[in-house]
C-alpha cells in the first residue's frame, strides 16, 4: 500500500499524506464516518460524496449477520452493493463483539457470540472475519482483536495483548494477498503505556500495510489517552499510516492530528447528528430547542452544506421534532461536513498554508 | 385559475389539459401524491422533482397543529419552508378530522376536536381553515367539508351534504380573492347519486375554481363508486378542473380518468412504498419476499427512477429489512415515478399519441 508523506507541520508532528487504494487516493489526516451496515444512515452516496466525505467505515460483524458476506459478494462486493465508488475501510468485527454481543465467549480460537439479531449462535475467529472483509472487498481490513474495556486491570490488559497479537499473526496469514485489499494491524494494552509499547513491537515484527491504535475512547480520561499516544506514536514507522480508532471529538482530531496520526474513525458526526447535537462553526447547536422553531436562518451562515444552503433551522427543527427521516438526513450530512473541514484545516495547516 | 382543455380521446371522456397556478402549469390529468407534513416523507424536493411529480398535496390540519402556520408564513409559505418550487395543494383539514381526530364534535360553527398529538383541543371552522390555508401560500386551497365515512346512512349523508354547501359558502366568503391562490369546492353525497347531484347543484351554484369529488375511496365498492361518478362527471362544467379526491390504484386512475377527471391524490404510491408493496411494470413486487435476497438486478427494468438506476432488489430488499430509511425514500421514489409514467400514458392517449 503506497502512502506518501507530503508535508509536515515544524512545530508539531502533524503530517499530510497521500494514502493510495484501490478506489482512489486518499488525502490524509483523514475522517471515516460509520456506514457500518453499508449505508451512512439515512443518507445515500451521492449525498456523502457531496459531503466530502472520502471513505467510510462498514463492519464485518453486522454484514457478516445480515444479509451476509455472500450476498454482497455476488453484487461484486461492498462498492457495488451499495453504490458507494470512493474507498471503504471494514472493522473485523472485534469491537462490535466487545461493545454490542449481549453474550460472547472469548478463547483462544476466537469469540462465540450470541446474534444481537436473532440470538443465534456463531463463531467469529481471525480467519472467518479476514475472509468476510475479503469477500465485502474493501480497500482497508483489519486484523480481527479483543478490544479490552475500560477500566480493565493489568493483568487482563496483558492477557488480551497477547492473544490480540497471536490473533493478528492468524490474520495476517489468512489475509490471501490480494492486490486491492490492505490489512492494518490493531494495537491493544489498554491505557498502560508499557504495554502499549509490548503490543506495537509485536504487531510491527507481524508487519501490516498499516498500524491502527484500539481500546481508546472507550471510558478512559483524555490525559490516559494522551499518554498512551506519546509512548506509541513516535515509535510506529514514519512511512506507514496511523489510525486512531473511535476518536473523536473536532478538538480531539486536532489534538491527536499533532500527535503524527493520519486516520481517524467515530460515530460521533452521525450519531450526534441523529440526537439533534449539531456541530457550527459557532459552536454546538441543539436543534430540538424551542428557539429554533420560528428561526428561518441556515443552521451554520459559515457552511456550504446541503441543510444549511437549501433548508431553515425552523423546517430541520420541524422535520426533528416530528421524527421524520429526512431531518435526520440534513442533520446528518451537515455534521459530515463540518467535519471536513475541520480536517481540511488539518491538511492545510500542515502543508504551511496555515502555519503556526 | 386559467385551465385549457387541450386534447380529449373521442372514445371516451378522458382529456389532456393544462392548469396554470402561480408557480406553474400542471399538465393534466395530473396525480397528486401525499406530502400532508411539508414532505414526502423520506424524500427531498430535489428527489420528488426528478421523479416527474408536478403537484404535492399538503395538510392544513396537520401543519397547523404543527409547526402552526404562522411559522410557515414568517418562512414566506410552503414552497420556501420546504423548498418545493412546484404547485401545493392544500387539503381543508376536512378529511383528517374524519380519519384521524381521536375525538371531535361537528356543529354549524365548525368541528371541535383533540389534537392527536398532545389532546389539546382545538375549532376548526370553515373561515379558520381558510385562513390556515392561506398564510400557507398553496396554490390551490380546498373548501372546509365533513367527508362522511361508509357506510352512511342516506339521511346522515343529506344532512352532512347540507352542512358541507354552507361550509362551502362560508369559506368562499373567507378566502381573500388572492390572485395566487384557487379555491375548489367539494361535492359529498356520500354513495347517493340523486344526493351527489344536489351537493353538485349546490357547490356549482357557489362557484369555485374547480370541483372536487371528495368522500370516495372510504370503503364503498367499485361499483358503488362508478355508479356516483356516472352520475356527477358529466354535469360539472367542461371548462373547469376536476378532482377526484383519494383514487387509488394505477388502474383506478386509469378507469377514473375517462370520465373525464383532471385531478387525482391518494396515499398509496408512498403509504404502499413504506410497506415494502412496490409497483412495476411487470405487476405487484413485495421487496419483503425472501426471493430478492441475492437478486442484483434492478427493481424493475423498465424504469428510470433512482432506484432503478443505481440500486438492486438485493440492496433494496436488505435496507427494507433492516428498517433502514434510505430504502423507504428509495421505495418511495420508485412508486411516484411508477405513477407518473401512468399518468404520463394517460396524457399520450389524450393526446393522441397513443389513440385507442
Amino acid at each position: 500500500m503506497k502512502f506518501e508523506i507530503i508535508a509536515g507541520d515544524k512545530a508539531t508532528g502533524l503530517r499530510a499524506g497521500k494514502l493510495y487504494t484501490a478506489h482512489g487516493v486518499l488525502h490524509t489526516p483523514v475522517f471515516i464516518p460509520s456506514a457500518s451496515l453499508a449505508l451512512v444512515k439515512h443518507c445515500n452516496p451521492e449525498e456523502v460524496a457531496q459531503a466530502q466525505v472520502q471513505i467510510i467505515a462498514c463492519n464485518a460483524y453486522h454484514l457478516y449477520l445480515r444479509p451476509g458476506e455472500q450476498v454482497i459478494a455476488h453484487a461484486g462486493g461492498l462498492h457495488r452493493f451499495m453504490g458507494w465508488k470512493r474507498p471503504i475501510l471494514t472493522d473485523s468485527g472485534g469491537f462490535q463483539l466487545f461493545s454490542l454481543a449481549q453474550s460472547r465467549e472469548i478463547s483462544e480460537e476466537g469469540v462465540r457470540f450470541k446474534s444481537h439479531l436473532d440470538g443465534s449462535t456463531h463463531l467469529l475467529t481471525p480467519e472467518r472475519s479476514i475472509e468476510i472483509q475479503n469477500a465485502l472487498g474493501s480497500d482497508i481490513a483489519m486484523a480481527f482483536d479483543e478490544c479490552t474495556p475500560y477500566p480493565c486491570d493489568r493483568e487482563y490488559a496483558e492477557r488480551s495483548l497477547e492473544l490480540t497479537l497471536r490473533w493478528a499473526r492468524r490474520s495476517k496469514a489468512a489475509h490471501r494477498e490480494r492486490a486491492h485489499q490492505a490489512l492494518f494491524g490493531i494495537i491493544q494494552g489498554s491505557v498502560y503505556p508499557d504495554l502499549r509499547i509490548r503490543s506495537l513491537e509485536g504487531t510491527l515484527e507481524i508487519g501490516f500495510d498499516g498500524y491502527a491504535l484500539g481500546g481508546l475512547s472507550v471510558g478512559e480520561s483524555k490525559e490516559e489517552m494522551y499518554a498512551v499516544l506519546d509512548a506509541v506514536v513516535k515509535r510506529l514507522p514514519e512511512d506507514r499510516p496511523r489510525y486512531l480508532m473511535g476518536v473523536g471529538l473536532p478538538e480531539d482530531l486536532e489534538n491527536c492530528a499533532e500527535y503524527g496520526l493520519d486516520l481517524f474513525d467515530c460515530v460521533i458526526p452521525t450519531k450526534n447528528a441523529r440526537h439533534g447535537t449539531i456541530f457550527t462553526s459557532e459552536g454546538l447547536l441543539k436543534i430540538k430547542n424551542a428557539r429554533y422553531a420560528d428561526d428561518h436562518g441556515p443552521l451554520d451562515p459559515n457552511c456550504d452544506c446541503v441543510a444549511c444552503r437549501k433548508y431553515t433551522r425552523a423546517y430541520l427543527r420541524y422535520l426533528f421534532v416530528a421524527g421524520e427521516s429526512l431531518g435526520l438526513r440534513l442533520l446528518t450530512l451537515h455534521n459530515l461536513r463540518h467535519y471536513e473541514r475541520v480536517m481540511e484545516g488539518l491538511r492545510d495547516r500542515a502543508r504551511g498554508a496555515n502555519p503556526r
